[in-house]
């Protein structure tokens, strides 16, 4: 049962699918209801039930979505949480997830970029792709010194992509090098949903909302 | 020193940089020297040395290109060895690396096509599609049948990309799924480079030859 009454989820729904690009009624009411079920799967006494906490988003990305990596998992919540404090709300879930689903590139540039912009202050710095790349090479057993091949792919990252030579990405820089090379959009790590996971949610959420 | 000398290098990249499509003399010459360094260095007595074996092709798809897929690294090496003679020469070497370095989108498709048709039968079948996206999901814990999740994306994926309805993906209906929606080019696992291995391998492959 949920816990919002029909009438209600189809109301919120034509408001927050009117509010969102490419909004569709239908499908904002099946993410409204997924919504509703997560919450109520998930209700701790004592904890705020008007939003996603970090730690249920964070199952869910991992467990629907397939990430993995904890600094891209709090990446990913950061930029769904627009108003920055610390709940995915309805209509914050239901914009995020039209970007995964439905994205345009330009759209997909933006939100990699806030994922991305780790200290939210418009720019990506050495030392924040430094973070981000760290992980992610396999490291050569001829390396001496551990960050060696990390250090390096930084430095190749900005002279691909730095045009401005300011030795930071800034949202032009990285913009423009996507939009040359969209191999570049996940270029510090996964943050958006594979082809096999987009499918799997959207058969999860948008079948037949009378069968739930 | 390498096994061949300078001059040699230059006419056989002259002679495959026109063979290759968008063949570019210098980055042949690289490439071939590359592939010269490799084989020098992973000399065993008794083995083959005019192509690189399948443990060797391994080893570089891992440390290079980050793949870690038993499955995916079988059939990216199937898709080099074009002649199917269990070895990559260095024409497949530079034909495969023009392709993930490179590549066109239609070239991709065709190269993807051909690692996921694991028995070269000119079909993706559902039991190919259930082999390769097997182990690629996290399985649910409300799932008692552990292959439930992959049998739901196989026939999801059907759905979605067999047109002509015969229960596999030929070749026309791969292409037509992943010109709709290119995050399909990947569907059944990764077999490409990502941006930051391409980065790095280029700068192992294309610095000054004179300095090697």
């Amino acid at each position: 049962m949920s816990a919002m009454n029909r009438k209600l989820i189809q109301n919120l729904a034509e408001t927050i699918s009117k509010q969102v690009k490419r909004g569709n009624k239908t499908e904002a009411e099946c993410l409204i209801r997924m919504f509703n079920r997560l919450l109520e799967e998930h209700i701790v006494p004592g904890r705020a039930v008007n939003g996603l906490d970090r730690g249920l988003f964070r199952y869910i990305l991992h467990n629907t979505f397939g990430m993995t990596d904890d600094m891209m998992m709090d990446g990913v919540f950061r930029a769904f949480d627009k108003d920055n404090d610390g709940l995915i709300t309805v209509k914050e879930w239901i914009e995020g997830l039209s970007i995964f689903l439905r994205g345009t590139l330009d759209e997909k540039i933006k939100y990699c970029f806030s994922v991305y912009d780790l200290n939210g202050d418009g720019y990506i710095s050495r030392e924040e792709m430094f973070h981000m790349l760290k992980k992610s090479l396999i490291r050569q057993p001829t390396e001496e010194d551990p960050d060696e091949g990390t250090k390096d792919l930084v430095e190749l990252t900005l002279k691909k992509m730095d045009h401005d030579h300011d030795s930071r990405l800034s949202y032009a820089d990285f913009e423009m090098a996507v939009k040359e090379e969209n191999l570049l959009l996940e270029a510090f790590g996964h943050c958006l949903p594979d082809a096999k996971n987009i499918l799997m949610f959207e058969q999860q959420a948008f079948q037949d909302p009378l069968q739930r």
